[in-house]
């Protein structure tokens, strides 16, 4: 028997999120039924991270196990041939049978993407928050660093949370500001009207951790976000910190801007055998 | 009677491209009908660039007649009411009534998005084209500045264009590499096997010109493609515009990696009044 590692990028916009549900399509059943058409065995991949409906991956990790001989490498190969064209394995390898994604040491990375304009941008609705209006990205930055950092981020869960501890570490959270040329769009053209028409950016928090609770990520990009548009104070996120309670913090910003980019796990225990 | 111009943006994936067909959806057609929604009147939509099924736009420019006395700033927030989520009106504005968006001066600039990786990546697959193995940019380069300037690129135009000349000035043509980091993909994560699996990246062709022939864009981003592959040599390339034959330049590029990113009017007949 050898266990595979997947490292599997998809787009979540017609997914009902990771983790399959008896009446909706979920990446784990597609992935499921892509390896069954291959190998005929009977089984189920074990997912690193159980994102939401609408969230996408660029390096959401899966294991599962198999007596085929196909080696490590070729899976992604193989698997992508029965794939629908919105979930794609990136990267495959054997590793030990004791590996298991979720119980290691990990960091993990997740992108955060607002397009800060007037109107949405059709190529990226379903990748963006579009949040019209003015933000202060210094103001912002400074917010974020009271969240870098071990705290037990209880605020900063869904209620429906149900684990042991609320306390992560956030090693960092740059933000990161595409300027409208890149976009194509006339920021310099000084025939289009207002400020706000002409106040086109794409910003985007990168948040790295050891782990992350339920909806964590969405919560601090909604109370950022609330945080740039002069809501909410640098203090506020401290005492929301502090409070302890859901209710304290920000909104939780919609799922189609998150994009968990990678994991990384840092003992090794991913290692090719 | 006033004559509004549109800025308008789309994502043509799911659009039999820009021009009414009786039996296909079209962007002008869900202009028309969200125009007509609004005013009561029987009107359409002239544009200024009938893009091909599957291409996008960020910057396409239209403009209809109307007796309707909404303000031409107006118009983007009453339009994109009416409009889907793939197509939104990023500006309006009244013009003079003898404004054409065809017959004047023109700079476009267009955008082509080649993905440079062994396996697709998901969020992108409506929005670039997929080529795996290594491209040398540098001689990509060095045969896109063969192209600029003041040429007869009947070469590069489909063979059922029907018009008076195929002389088009191209003004430049940008070749930019956006690394893997920005996509969250390991480009140095050494546990990746082979060079061609780490190889990540974005690469944008930015054309601009007075003007283009029908798929011209996209048989040049093929042909450069071809070049950066080695299949094709910089001096293939002056030998394909000499030709002045379809057949001898090099292939077309397929629709969804490009995009209409804007249209400039440079004699200002566009100014609003």
């Amino acid at each position: 028997m050898k266990r595979i590692k997947l490292t599997v990028a998809y787009d979540g916009t017609n997914y009902s999120g990771w983790q399959i549900q008896p009446t909706a399509p979920t990446i784990e059943q597609v992935l499921d039924q892509a390896i069954e058409h291959i190998t005929g065995e009977r089984l189920h991949v074990t997912g690193a991270s159980r994102t939401d409906a609408g969230v996408h991956a660029m390096g959401n990790v899966a294991v599962f196990d198999t007596e085929s001989t196909i080696p490590g490498e070729r899976w992604s190969y193989a698997i992508n041939r029965f794939l629908p064209e919105d979930v794609c394995v990136q990267e495959s390898r054997e590793v030990k049978t004791d590996f298991h994604p979720r119980h290691c040491n990990t960091e993990k990375t997740y992108e955060y993407q607002v397009l800060n304009a007037t109107f949405p941008n059709p190529k990226l609705r379903n990748y963006v928050w579009n949040v019209p209006g003015n933000l202060n990205i210094d103001t912002m930055r400074e917010a974020a660093s009271v969240l870098i950092g071990e705290h037990d981020f209880k605020s900063f869960c869904c209620v429906r949370t149900q684990v042991e501890s609320t306390v992560r570490t956030v090693y960092s959270i740059e933000i990161e500001e595409q300027k409208c040329e890149n976009l194509g769009l006339n920021q310099n053209d000084s025939s289009i009207g207002s400020d706000s028409d002409s106040l086109k950016r794409i910003i985007r928090f990168r948040i790295r951790g050891n782990g992350f609770l339920y909806n964590m990520v969405r919560i601090i990009a909604g109370t950022l976000i609330q945080v740039g548009k002069g809501q909410k104070s640098v203090k506020d996120v401290e005492e929301m910190l502090e409070a302890k309670n859901r209710c304290a913090a920000g909104q939780t910003a919609p799922p189609q801007g998150l994009t968990l980019m990678k994991i990384d796990y840092i003992d090794g225990d991913d290692a090719a055998v």
